[in-house]
């Protein structure tokens, strides 16, 4: 068995080796954009969950590295894409690819990666071939889906915590939990077993999130590694906004909407929507819900057959993704 | 054995099932664009041709309609988005998905078209599944290729008509092979007929592809529909401006590039241009690569273990796409 910081070398060197095979297909300016945006690096998360599945029933995943591959193809093709949209500069301190290239690049190399997921896909070697490709394909349509809800909230104004939740389960936990599906699916687990590791990967998936927008209104700027308030700064519908949205009455949701819609500094605007936060007692709702799926991911773990030593590195992992020390 | 106009209502009735089904799919926004895209009508050339060369082994094609449908919306999804990086305003005589909607409206929805047709492929009861898988994958991903060379070209100064009928051999050609080398396997056809229809096809797409360059510059207004001399104005790489600038020596070479790079009004550089074309019989030229292409196309269909009237269907569809009476 191999813990998240073996599984992580193993499969960044059979990256390398096929981003190696990939540099040698033409044209150049189709296949550079694919290969920088995957040497970005990156935690390599869903690939090492879809190992550390795989090896919970079969420690063999030799023949699994190219779905691994596939799962981390289309992850950064989304990233790619997602880019585009969002308008985003950078990525990981390097510059995203529609501003290195161009629009044009982004959207045809984004592509590419899109069916190189697929071709990687074809490379299983699993009797459970078609339930995999189903379960890919299904998950890839529905982060679109996220991604297209995403968009739709930033124009709505009746956008609701519970939207909130069921779009960041389509656009990042659905994907996590797959990836573990996947792995045991092509290591032939019983159907139940699959079915409880997506469970535990969707529900430590929302936690993550929630996590993350815990973490750009409370967290620490030293350790978070971006600035706090970023969210808050660009009007982002996040958990945290959305619950405050929802319990602001009274002269605290005037203040909420002033603070929102006018015309401040945004150290000001930080500010003031953080002391309604605190008002109203956000981060203690936030921590609650990140708790609440997060424990539901623990029952899942639990409830998983397979002995405790096979399993541990998972439960360390999701722990390593909380932040946690136990 | 069904002619092609009774596979292109047999198809359409199939396609409209499905966008109904589509249609129930939120969000909205993500899948309006998908329909709104096939739609917009078009020949249904590619999946007619994947259903009548099933037909030639195997009469039963209705389990194969999910592959003719996934073959219909890849095309689809690579006109979207051909139709942001080419920035073009109309499709069929109508806006296009980035104008009517919005530029990342016509990403997402493409991304989404582009997975669609794994779904639909996945539903491929076929024996020979993986191996359509692969050649669909492969073919996918050239077109990729093929677009980006096209890109690459406008950019470019050096290059050559082979370089021009590689590309178009990417970017046209051999979408049409798959789909009747795909057609094939799904009928269990012997792999060296199933490779036959694959040359087949490419040939045809190739001459398919000059004549609508040839049309382009020498085609009747009243039954081209679209302007003469489009191409011209836009400085478009083409079979007839790579193989006039390989073929224009002395004045004439000073000529064209003069028409080709003054600030002249669009009519005065299409009677210039045409001229030269004239003066370099560039008109026969492209015919008789044309006539090369066809001509390799009909004896790949002679060749074909088929009885001729079984294969007949195939021969009248070629001549109906060239638009020729024998």
């Amino acid at each position: 068995m191999h813990n998240y910081k073996e599984l992580q070398l193993l499969f960044g060197a059979k990256l390398e080796e096929e981003i190696s095979q990939i540099s040698q297909r033409e044209p150049k300016y189709l296949y550079e954009p694919v290969i920088y945006t995957l040497q970005m690096g990156g935690k390599r998360l869903r690939p090492v969950l879809l190992l550390m599945a795989h090896e919970l029933f079969n420690e063999k995943f030799e023949t699994t590295m190219p779905v691994a591959i596939a799962i981390e193809m289309f992850h950064n093709f989304t990233l790619l894409h997602d880019d585009i949209m969002d308008n985003a500069e950078l990525r990981r301190n390097h510059p995203t690819i529609h501003v290195k290239y161009s629009s044009n690049t982004a959207i045809l190399s984004g592509d590419a990666m899109s069916i190189l997921s697929y071709e990687y896909l074809n490379r299983c070697k699993s009797d459970n071939f078609r339930e995999i490709f189903d379960v890919f394909t299904q998950t890839a349509l529905k982060i679109c889906e996220g991604q297209q809800y995403d968009m739709d909230f930033e124009r709505e104004d009746h956008t609701t915590v519970d939207d909130y939740l069921r779009m960041i389960g389509l656009k990042t936990a659905i994907l996590i939990a797959a990836s573990l599906k996947i792995g045991a699916l092509a290591a032939n687990a019983p159907n139940n077993e699959a079915d409880l590791l997506y469970d535990f990967g969707y529900n430590l998936g929302m936690s993550f999130q929630l996590r993350d927008d815990y973490l750009d209104s409370f967290g620490n700027t030293s350790t978070f590694g971006k600035n706090i308030g970023g969210d808050i700064v660009s009007n982002k519908k996040t958990f945290l906004m959305l619950t405050a949205m929802e319990l602001a009455k009274g002269d605290t949701e005037t203040t909420l909407k002033q603070a929102i819609s006018s015309d401040i500094t945004p150290d000001e605007k930080i500010k003031q929507i953080l002391s309604i936060y605190n008002q109203l007692e956000i981060g203690r709702l936030t921590i609650e819900k990140m708790e609440e799926y997060y424990n539901k991911a623990l029952l899942c773990w639990e409830n998983l057959n397979v002995p405790n030593n096979k399993k541990q590195n998972l439960l360390l992992l999701a722990n390593k993704m909380m932040n946690r020390t136990s």
